[in-house]
């Protein structure tokens, strides 16, 4: 009987939703793993949408979970309807729509706002004690969920030049947070919190390193689950 | 010096664009290959825009180039932009996208037509000697283009229901070339027109499965380049 794990999407496409690769990577360690996966994303508009080719703003409207469903090839739910009791662990890969739609940091940093569903999601398995896995930006969701936990966006300085928002682990640290170095072919484990972080796009690496990086993560989970 | 390989997208989700995990699967792969990708796509509108969540067509337009940028993190150019000359191989994902834009396969079947740049680049690589990798349903692009070439979708019945769009491989025939029956984790290399297939969502298996399948497609394209 394979662990039974939740991934939770915030749209589909690094500038305003999942970082595709991520996800993608996720469901391939997943399956690997032998474990049973159900999708999740919040029925709400889109912040934005990106006009991926050209970088900036539309005037389109989206919606996260319809945008989502491309990712899980139609086979995904509403977050609201997300049981914990039903899972035995939660993943949430990154991509900027974490930070624009599951919640605020895009805007407000480390004063952002979590959306109520991300929120009691997350709660939810903290307090059960199941594991939660993260990547890419998506650690913020549990900085500022969690005070107090550790977690990894990668380096906290721009070493080399391929940690460009290493200011995030600053923030983490304001919202008195421990953050943990790690390269991008590692993960942390906060077992006190059974949180497991992987920085993924946070580093400028190639893809494989990236996909490398988030299967420790996905393991790591699946040990913990 | 890595192989250069350009890839061919056709817009961003399964059922109006190129299949997103087979897409990154394919550069996963790459990355790991140590090749130097670029990515390319037509610049026309999608033949339709499908819900993923409810499976139906919308009222919406989008474009192939910008949604094909979703999976290429804004790294993307024009499909008409591509020199074969540049390259040491092409590969070509599935998805349905790819029988709605790249070709009109969806409508047509084997009579359908194929998109002047997707041509003009098969003939290319073709002409040139140089390798041409597809998967999922992008095979009949080569079918059309190349008649007597050899092909794989997978299995010509739906073995154990695992491949309920086998009659495509009939359709294949139909047009003059051999298809041979492969399973998920293999692909057929027709060695003359240094063609390289796998069946990828054409059977119904778990990801990592599908994941390993365009893995030896990509080895094999990368091996011939």
């Amino acid at each position: 009987m394979g662990k039974r794990v939740a991934l939770v999407l915030a749209g589909c496409g690094v500038f305003d939703g999942s970082e595709i690769h991520e996800a993608s990577a996720t469901l391939v360690h997943l399956s690997r793993g032998g474990a049973e996966v159900k999708i999740f994303a919040p029925d709400i508009e889109q912040r934005d949408v990106v006009n991926h080719l050209k970088g900036g703003p539309t005037e389109e409207k989206r919606n996260v979970l319809v945008e989502s469903a491309r990712l899980a090839r139609g086979d995904i739910q509403d977050l609201a309807e997300l049981k914990a009791s039903e899972f035995d662990a939660v993943i949430f890969p990154g991509g900027f729509g974490v930070a624009k739609n599951l919640c605020s940091w895009a805007v407000d940093g480390k004063n952002c706002a979590v959306n109520e569903h991300v929120n009691s999601t997350l709660q939810a398995f903290h307090s059960a004690k199941k594991p939660i896995g993260l990547c890419c930006i998506s650690p913020v969701l549990a900085a500022k969920v969690f005070p107090g936990c550790e977690v990894t966006v990668g380096q906290d300085k721009n070493v080399d030049g391929r940690f460009p928002d290493a200011e995030t682990a600053s923030a983490i640290a304001e919202l008195g947070c421990k953050h943990i170095c790690k390269n991008v072919n590692e993960s942390h484990v906060d077992k006190a919190n059974k949180i497991v972080t992987t920085c993924a796009f946070m580093c400028k690496a190639p893809l494989h390193e990236i996909f490398d990086g988030i299967g420790t993560m996905v393991q790591e989970v699946l040990k913990l689950a």
